[in-house]
């Protein structure tokens, strides 16, 4: 994997603090944050500085351990109460991608079992739970990756939206793991990479990594897929996920739902890749889903340019949405490739 | 309709050139193009300044006849050479929306009935004949919205692609004109606009003219049509179109068939808002109306900002797609509604 120089989030040298890629400035440059507290964490996930449902996950519990690193010098109960403070400012920082409350809660879980040991050491028993949780997300995405390669032919045609791959997560990625896994074995593909508005996280990262791991790549408008699949030759849709809920309701990307009818009308199919920390069983379809609103000036504003709407004109700019179970063909994960009727 | 002063393209006072809104400026600056010779108008029309299957049909129209006005001193077969000439520069500007060659083919049969007529006789029958295209379009705009109006309850929450506004047209517009002439009357409406990448003529265009109308108007990304239509509540689709097939089969901007195939999987009636110049019978289907292929940085570079893509990489950008009939609830002309089935 030449195309990324490390992982999107990791810690630093010093382990002191998470260093993160910025991924609002990607393609154009290459920036680093250093997130050193509960705060910086939660507003790096909010601005989409750290994005991806698994990313999120990730970034969450490495920022349970920082925060952990802030407050060890402090006298224990005050250091166990500022963390479930930190805790609770990180799990607060976006509503629909679920990794991000189940790393929280699994590294306070943690927390929970050495309450008897000293700052110093649950501080280090939370760094190796958060880099448990990063290992288990590259070993996951190898796994799904390796799924999912069963469903894609040589010349496999693929569309995809937003980015599901090593940005969004650990090295393969979940919905670009299998072209990713595939281009490594010599394989070849075309990627038609959905540019994904507002924040173009198609046209900005998943183009960016499709692009440079060597796969061809054509990048279009959201509302091009139609006129695409009516053309034919699409093998098939592949997107990652925020949260799955138990009867297989699939909460992602805005955008994923309509692409989801598009591929069913066409007859292509459709799969989502999802490491199973996404399935919530909390939600029993996709009703039971939050689905984050976001400011309108991600539309007005393009990427920081001159306004591009009349001043004053309402948005609505749902950073999700949600697509039925009955719109998936199978929902790939870590432990195999699950057709319907899904039951989590 | 306060909302614009004058129609998007006119002739100047003293009648020698086409004053034309620059539609690439709005909604940040209203500026104004002088055009006064047929490399002008067909510049104007090839980069958007001048945009909108009856308004490039107007424009081409008076282009014909500008180009006229400048070769009118010629002796008469080189005015009559140099006016064909011209007309095929206009005639081949863009080639998706039929109103372009429709418009320089009338045109050009006006030429043909005055050839026993001196230059400026031939000019003056021209401008006349330009103005009634101008006129015509003015009535079937009117009617057209007229028997829109009747599809439209009061309160009708309605979602639009792209602009088929006044700017598009002249006075109501077509596809905008049952929400504008209904508003005129003091009905109420939601009308929720796709921005329409890459050139954003619903959010720079659409949003301003129904913002402007006093309409109220949620600006909303492409991608987000499914959403919001899995929410309820929406009373149709309403699009203009480029090119109609004689099957009804319609071109229309890229992303018409997929807002098509949403409305149909959500139940949701989509409205096609036809002038009759817009019929072409020579096309017994979509199959056989040419689909323009623009540039890829409309798309990588958004609206003249920065890169928002990886340098090199392909794109695909059809200007325009076809929504199959079969997808059409009804196709509203001057003349009435229309069930399908269509034969034109």
């Amino acid at each position: 994997m030449q195309y990324l120089p490390n992982d999107p989030v990791r810690l630093t040298d010093d382990k002191t603090a998470i260093l993160a890629i910025d991924q609002r400035a990607l393609p154009s440059e290459t920036k680093y944050l250093e997130l050193r507290n509960a705060a910086a964490v939660a507003e790096a996930i909010r601005t989409l500085a750290v994005r991806g449902a698994p990313c999120i996950g990730i970034c969450a519990a490495y920022g349970v351990y920082v925060a952990a690193c802030a407050h060890m010098q402090e006298e224990k109960n005050t250091f166990s109460a500022h963390l479930d403070a930190d805790a609770a400012v990180i799990a607060s920082a976006r509503p629909t991608a679920v990794n991000l409350s189940w790393a929280v809660n699994r590294m306070l879980q943690c927390k929970g079992r050495h309450l008897a040991e000293s700052p110093a050491e649950i501080t280090e028993a939370l760094r190796t739970e958060a880099e448990t949780i990063h290992a288990e997300d590259i070993d996951m995405c190898r796994r799904i990756a390796e799924n999912g390669l069963r469903l894609l032919p040589e010349g496999s045609r693929v569309i995809t939206h937003c980015n599901a791959g090593a940005l969004a997560t650990s090295r393969y990625g979940t919905g670009l793991g299998p072209l990713l896994l595939g281009a490594e074995r010599g394989m070849t593909f075309h990627a038609f990479v959905d540019e994904t508005r507002p924040l173009l996280q198609g046209a900005r990262l998943t183009a960016y990594e499709l692009h440079r791991a060597g796969i061809d790549t054509t990048l279009m408008c959201d509302n091009m897929a139609s006129y695409l699949m009516a053309q034919g030759g699409i093998t098939a849709c592949m997107v990652g996920c925020d949260r799955v809920a138990a009867n297989g309701d699939t909460a992602n990307k805005i955008g994923t739902s309509g692409l989801a009818v598009l591929a069913q009308h066409y007859g292509v199919p459709f799969y989502v890749f999802c490491p199973s920390p996404t399935i919530d069983r909390s939600c029993k379809t996709g009703a039971d889903i939050r689905i984050e609103q976001r400011e309108g000036d991600e539309i007005t504003h393009l990427h920081f340019a001159k306004p591009v709407a009349p001043a004053g004109i309402r948005c609505l700019n749902p950073a999700f949405d949600i697509t039925p179970a009955s719109l998936i063909t199978a929902i790939i994960t870590e432990t195999g490739i699950l057709y319907p009727p899904f039951a989590f």
